[in-house]
């Protein structure tokens, strides 16, 4: 087992690093401050290297694509998993096994067990000096970001929440069915997962966590012709004596030190667009009588997946934990 | 005062002739087997011809735009005002003195009062022969039809209805502003009108009076870079004792003689490009426990405007529910 | 072998019916005043109806699709052949054999011999009674209406010709790779084919034969992230004494009697959203000293596949040419 | 007048802050390596600060918008106008008076004359210590980058120059016209600007320069509903005796040390989606007897606007050509 000193240069790999969530991880690693980009699993790209793939400038650039299993031989600190469950449930307890730190971005590890859940800003404290990560998946991470700390301070009710999530197709992975053609999911708009979403174990987990009670949750996720970003809407209702202003305090408390959480003035003011690119979760409420609504938006890739797995890195770490992260672009200029 | 015989060719006008569901009601009567397009109103194309600017062929191709004042020198027997409220304000009672039917598409008559509410697989009776129509929005067309047969029918609670909608940019009609640009609107989503959307009065009133209730009701709509389509999703409770199959039973009641609503298999069956470009409202449920969700899709400028308005318009000269409206051809292959 | 009076009633077959094109034309010939759509080829769709496949109304509606072999069943008097060149190599001859009429979609026969290239405008004359049509491809379709006037005046000279087209994806058909992706094809744009497209056989062909000599065509297709529409902008020089005035005069006497093609003032006010939804080819053309322009624009489905089939099938059958298709409501209001 | 020692902290302004290259310069300045933002002027967000406006972190994000008058008590050392032809008209002159040095974006200066126009790759050493740049047009940046090399080898024909390019709506700028919404920009395509647009001029000055002889051009650009990105295709004639081989080693030659040139294999492997969010120009050719094509492709606001303003800020303040450029993340993974 290795004992690191604070800002030492770790080596970090990729496995499925050909995948949506492993393109945008090798972005980000590669431009990161301590880590030093030093695997990368694919079998699709063995061979290739990521300035051809992925545009990469300067040393990891060019770093080769290698086939998953060789990450043994890459001398690694830290692995981020970026691949599908069945394939985290086979490499996690190897690479932990050899004292390798782990990043699981699949729901393998989200139920529970011996994996910190990293929903980063709720279990800091729990994901310092982590060895092993569970990743959340993109809906769970702005659904729970808007409601967690409500229902910690006891100021929604549990037992009447509804949400509605909408996501870009880059949620899904990378598809070769037609169905997830362009000329089938453009100017289409569908709801899916109805009652059942895979998503759910997680979310009722960490909701019930916060509430201290089972929660009552309906999550309708909605498939959109864009490529990235979410926005979730999660309507619920106050407890009584609650009000907005004990909601905003609850956020305030809550986000204060959060570098990557970003309080709107109004629902209405959170827009995909001011998100996607950047590691950034936007929340804004309205209340009304004892109605409360909350619209909460992400890049499903950076704060869904890769950029929330480099966040949980640099807090296993020790490092700053928007390290890597703060001066991403956003898309929309 | 006319009286006519039913399938007699009618002269029907449209004012507001330019703006989407002007041009969208243009296409429809044009090519009606009851209906001679005889008057389009709309200042920005006066002394244009519809098929210059629409490209329709035939007879009401060679017609020519005309300052919405001149429709009385056009003998109409039926306007549709496709206008703003103001407009509509000003425009439906002179129209209406002079023994001429009105089917108004603003909100400007949806308030309750001398018009008749033109949901009209809801409505139908009230609408045969009706003099003034006051055709729905778009949104509580889709919503309405989804929910209204269950609190007829006592299936569901009106006190926990929390509806989403998500819908393309057309509903918001011609917008000359820059955060109606392409720039600004693609690749972005945003909820607006919470707690607050100028279509909540139309959707209490006439889900109460199904209900024989106040309903309570949240609802959320959501701007998507698409041109053209609404998804509805509803959440409820079903009362004590109410199952699927009553539901079911429900729907399949309302709607037995209605050719424009189609029942799917579940609320995942439900998309918008099944509908675009068609007059149909289709609608798929599912039930957990006593947990109710609707998915509901509509055209919003079809059976959300429009096309709507030319089914009202059927109703009220005695006509073929579908006359004209049968064959429209969805717009995805 | 069957003879035909005018305007009776024919039973029409789709053998591809699943595909883009197919659907197309089984919307098309749903409605079709002289057609009775009689028979749906399809494997994947064996044993569903047109009415819950494509929301098809009416009697067509209730047609059950069936293995494409099962069409000598369907007593039928003509064949759309929607189906990859292959399979139409292997039915055009048996189905020819029977005496019916061979109308093929597919590049199979295309390169001259026993079928009648079927640009309808051009071949006419040629069209009338034939028993076996080549339909032109999609590019070919919109290049050559806007090229074949001026070779064949003698206008523009034959080894200038530079051809830029842009085409939404449906053009592809249908695909179930992953290249083919919503996420991979969006925002996205590349050309291909360069110097090799599989249609510059036929544009060679054609052109030539207008020009009386070998063309020298430099055609370049793109492929864009919208889903319907074809734009191809065609540059050449004109021989000494050729002018605007010529050129417009070609065209009006090339298209004097047709239907579908449509002349803009200029190349500037051709755009596809005028097309899309029609069998329109709509051309508009440009010159400055002795260089000229010209945009044409027209719906890959219809006019470039499905829409010109039906509009072939017209011409075979001595119907009026335009029967069915003349009030198609384009996409965009 | 100043002297700068290299690598010195400079202070920059952007003028014309709230435009889209403006915001893109923005981004890229808030994160430059030796550029300290230190001016924002945009009378539209006058009062706000970058954080707010644009999510910028760190000390840019403080930066507050200025009306742009403001910029001579910022102790400027370098401006970047983002402004309107006429705006730039009026600033420059009394900026450089001040001895600072100007980076003009509008199409103002670059007839020729005082400004050396900035396409970085071509005149890198003009740009040395450069106290007024022209920053070259979106179009012509990817044209330019393609043709020049050649023309410059003599191995292209100056006399048979056809060029299509398509572009993304971002290169229009901020539009609050109804032309511009999303309504009538989706789902449509059309050429514009035919024989004369206003990018013409700095072409075939451009061109000709390196052709040593007048250049006969024909331009033609298209406007894609998708937000950012150009993909040019060019078609010419090889001169006599000039090959692949020659072609590929005049790019070689030209590019050897541009950081932000990149050759394709094939003008189809030259995508859009490689180069949008990057300072990238992909270029890819093909060649067929004397048959030359190129594709280039660029992000307009990057590299064909805020990134090279950068680029050429580095030439000419003597730091290294890539500083603030090299690692931007490209918008698709």
């Amino acid at each position: 087992m290795h004992i690191y000193a604070r800002n030492m240069q770790l080596r970090v790999g990729i496995i499925g690093a050909s995948g949506y969530a492993g393109m945008e991880a090798t972005h980000l690693l590669a431009r990161h401050p301590h880590a030093t980009l030093a695997f990368l699993g694919s079998d699709r790209w063995a061979g290739r290297c990521a300035r051809d793939v992925l545009g990469i400038d300067g040393e990891a650039g060019a770093l080769v694509y290698a086939p998953p299993a060789a990450w043994e031989e890459a001398e690694l600190d830290a692995v981020l998993l970026a691949t599908p469950e069945d394939v985290s449930l086979q490499f996690a307890p190897r690479i932990l096994e050899k004292g390798v730190r782990v990043i699981d971005l699949s729901p393998a590890f989200r139920k529970g067990g011996p994996a910190v859940y990293g929903l980063s800003e709720r279990y800091r404290h729990r994901l310092a000096d982590a060895r092993f990560v569970a990743n959340p998946g993109c809906y769970p991470t702005a659904i729970l970001l808007a409601l967690v700390p409500l229902l910690e301070a006891r100021l929604l009710r549990p037992d009447e929440i509804v949400v509605h999530a909408v996501s870009g197709a880059t949620g899904a992975g990378r598809r070769a069915s037609e169905d997830w053609s362009f000329c089938e999911l453009s100017d289409d708009v569908r709801a899916y997962g109805i009652f059942g979403h895979r998503h759910l174990p997680e979310l009722r987990r960490i909701l019930g966590e916060a509430a201290g009670e089972e929660v009552d949750l309906v999550f309708t996720p909605t498939l959109l012709p864009i490529r990235r970003g979410i926005l979730a809407t999660s309507v619920g209702r106050l407890v009584p004596g609650a009000d907005a202003d004990a909601v905003l305090q609850a956020y305030r408390s809550a986000y204060a030190d959060a570098p990557f959480v970003s309080l709107a003035a109004a629902p209405g003011e959170v827009g995909i667009a001011q998100v996607v690119g950047t590691n950034l979760c936007r929340i804004g409420f309205a209340v009304q009588g004892n109605r409360f609504l909350a619209c909460s938006a992400i890049d499903n890739l950076v704060k869904g997946a890769a950029g929330q797995a480099v966040q949980n890195l640099n807090l296993a770490c020790g490092w700053d934990e928007g390290a890597g992260l703060r001066d991403l672009r956003r898309f929309r200029p």
